[in-house]
């Protein structure tokens, strides 16, 4: 009987792996370049945190978590996100009392939402998110902004838009909230039954509505752009005028409120704008949420980050045609005929990989031919030969599959010799 | 209200987690040499599986998995180890009709098991591990073996025991089982629970036990080595000149079985000798598995494989004092005074850091003494100022740290300079 994976989950498997373990390495080399650091939570949280972290009132609580007991009768839920956990770890190993402020943290994991499966949608999928913790200077927004963008591009992405808004503060959401109360409230028989409660729940998330966005009082909804106080504005336009010096494109979009509660003063998405790319666009995005720390129990902290999927990042540079430098060739294959030296070919394989070189050999007793053309297969570089004369002889025949060049080297000096021409080839 | 991280796991924070980033990335280097590739399968899998592919009267599957339903009702299990889950992907997938065989697969990750925490066993645990499926070939048992004990002896890890057994086949193990029944029978009532019962499903297993370890019976039972047939002795053998040959020391010890209900022919562990290194001294294990592959619904293939817990190699390694060679201090620090200065600061900050030059400058609105302190307590290697003179004059003042030297360059030239520098340094 076979058993497959769960749906919505998929395995990675090599000559797909190799573009993972590719953008992730130069991911974490950005990630070392702006001086921000690995962090690694659990997989699991308790419930409770998510619930306080990401909101009550998000879809990711109320319909998309795995959430289960533990066997101690624990609420336990897999993380469907990454903020969370990063702002619990800050507040719980008391990061905070660093003299190193702000934290800048990353993170690459998997992440959890049990969510009708779709092309760039899986139930388990990779995120790869940064956060600082501990400054509201709009430099950090403007650093966290260009971490993202520079991302994409290095990786080789052309068609990307960076989409901004502010959400301003607590003020300035408070009297927006108001004025898209009275708005709506006219309409609301004739909006969706999601939005109906938004109305009371959260009247900003309305405006993301995907179902009533062609509603006409949509339109003419009042912006938050135009109820930031002053504090905000000034913010605001800081984060646009660091944007500008280091040369950041950006359009605003009043109408981006991002899906999660937490959220104010910068709210940003990026989109790949390729051919072909799929209905999602959004590649990745984040903002600021100041008071997110002290609603998970620690010190009044600002914050911002962003997280993008790697899934949809891989699937965008599909689009685009873009190439990795992924290589795939073998260094050496190690052909040896009969049992004598089958068994010496293993302690100079041995000896080779030890001493840093990549070395495979036959292990389905095939014949010479055989040997050879898994060598073939596997774009061996240098084919070692180890047969009855040589092994008389105590030498190995080496070739060169790149110039064609073969030559006997005494079984000792094998592996200088491959060193050697391992640091030419 | 404090959220903690859930009881048996872990955060590893910056300052831990650059030994976890070491290590991982010596053993996928390890893999590369000996050309396994990584492959990645999902954190949770149907539960089924486990209670196939590990065994259903294992302790791992009667008492420590993390099974759950999901939304939909299927019973979920968080992986409890990494072999079942490569195998089924291995089905799944039908990799078994790639021409490359034996498939050389590499895997790291979490993985979940429900006991009591102690030193070196937490709830959520992180394993590395090989598989070599498609080969039943001795060579492929010593090559296993092989990288093994490569990866802590390249760490640098000096105190270990590689601790070697053969299972026998199944006509060998058949053999023993019945000696066994009839050594432990009349001792039954002596043993504890677990045993009596296991002498019923899985008597080799009682040889394990690790409270009738004392039992007079235990020194007299028979020995698996008593009862191979001539094929697994041969077998046996052959993988023990392979080792030989490779110049890799064991003892043998025929009491070594393996928790695992699905091992035969070659078993193995590895332990750590090191003082101070604590009770559990099985840093890993392994052994081969013909007959997995059936099990869970696959073509009849031949399997070895072996996994290690990360935790307890960093273990072995503190409990040796190796010092792993990481890199802490920073390239670049960029002191910047004055507003103008600062947005000028990240103009540039943004250019050195894709150029691949790692810099971190203030968000905390520190003076220029503080920043300097920033830039001491983060070992920069380069401190970067622009302040109102250097503004005036387009040019940036560059102090190497190591050297003492000082030195203004262009602001056009920054850029370039530092490459240089960088390249040198």
């Amino acid at each position: 009987m076979n058993i497959n994976g769960p749906r919505g989950t998929q395995d990675i498997l090599p000559g797909a792996v190799e573009q993972w373990q590719y953008v992730e390495h130069v991911l974490a080399d950005i990630c070392r370049r702006y001086n921000y650091k690995e962090i690694r939570t659990p997989i699991f949280e308790h419930t409770e945190l998510f619930q306080r972290g990401v909101g009550d009132s998000t879809d990711i609580v109320q319909k998309e978590m795995y959430t289960f007991e533990d066997r101690g009768g624990r609420s336990l839920t897999l993380r469907p996100e990454g903020t969370a956990a990063v702002v619990r770890s800050f507040v719980q190993n008391k990061v905070y009392g660093s003299p190193n402020q702000p934290t800048k943290l990353f993170y690459t994991g998997p992440m959890f939402r049990y969510e009708r499966p779709q092309q760039g949608r899986m139930r388990q999928f990779v995120q790869f998110g940064i956060e600082a913790l501990g400054s509201a200077d709009p430099a950090v927004d403007a650093e966290v902004l260009g971490l993202a963008m520079n991302s994409y591009q290095e990786l080789g992405l052309r068609s990307l838009k960076l989409v901004l808004n502010s959400l301003g503060d607590a003020e300035s959401r408070k009297s927006h909230r108001q004025a898209l109360i009275e708005h709506f409230t006219p309409y609301k028989g004739e909006l969706c039954e999601d939005c109906q409660s938004r109305l009371d729940q959260n009247p900003m998330r309305v405006l993301d509505c995907k179902k009533d966005r062609d509603h006409p009082a949509m339109a003419t909804a009042p912006s938050i752009l135009d109820h930031l106080n002053e504090f905000s504005q000034n913010y605001f336009n800081e984060v646009k005028a660091y944007l500008d010096e280091m040369g950041i494109d950006y359009v605003i979009d009043p109408n981006l409120v991002r899906g999660l509660d937490y959220y104010n003063h910068t709210a940003f998405e990026i989109m790949s704008e390729a051919e072909g790319f799929g209905a999602i666009t959004t590649l990745s995005g984040g903002g600021r949420y100041n008071g997110l720390v002290e609603e998970v129990g620690g010190p009044e902290t600002p914050g911002i980050g962003f997280a993008m999927s790697i899934e949809r990042l891989l699937m965008a540079l599909e689009a685009e045609g873009v190439e990795l430098p992924i290589e795939q060739n073998l260094d050496c294959y190690f052909v040896s005929m009969g049992e004598v030296a089958k068994k010496k070919a293993s302690g100079i394989v041995n000896e080779l990989r030890r001493s840093g070189i990549q070395v495979d050999q036959d292990y389905a007793g095939k014949k010479i031919k055989g040997q050879f053309k898994s060598a073939d297969r596997l774009g061996a570089k240098f084919v070692l030969v180890l047969g009855e004369n040589e092994l008389e002889n105590n030498q190995i025949n080496v070739k060169n599959m790149m110039t064609g060049d073969q030559t006997e080297v005494a079984l000792d000096q094998i592996v200088d010799y491959m060193k050697q021409e391992m640091k030419e080839a």
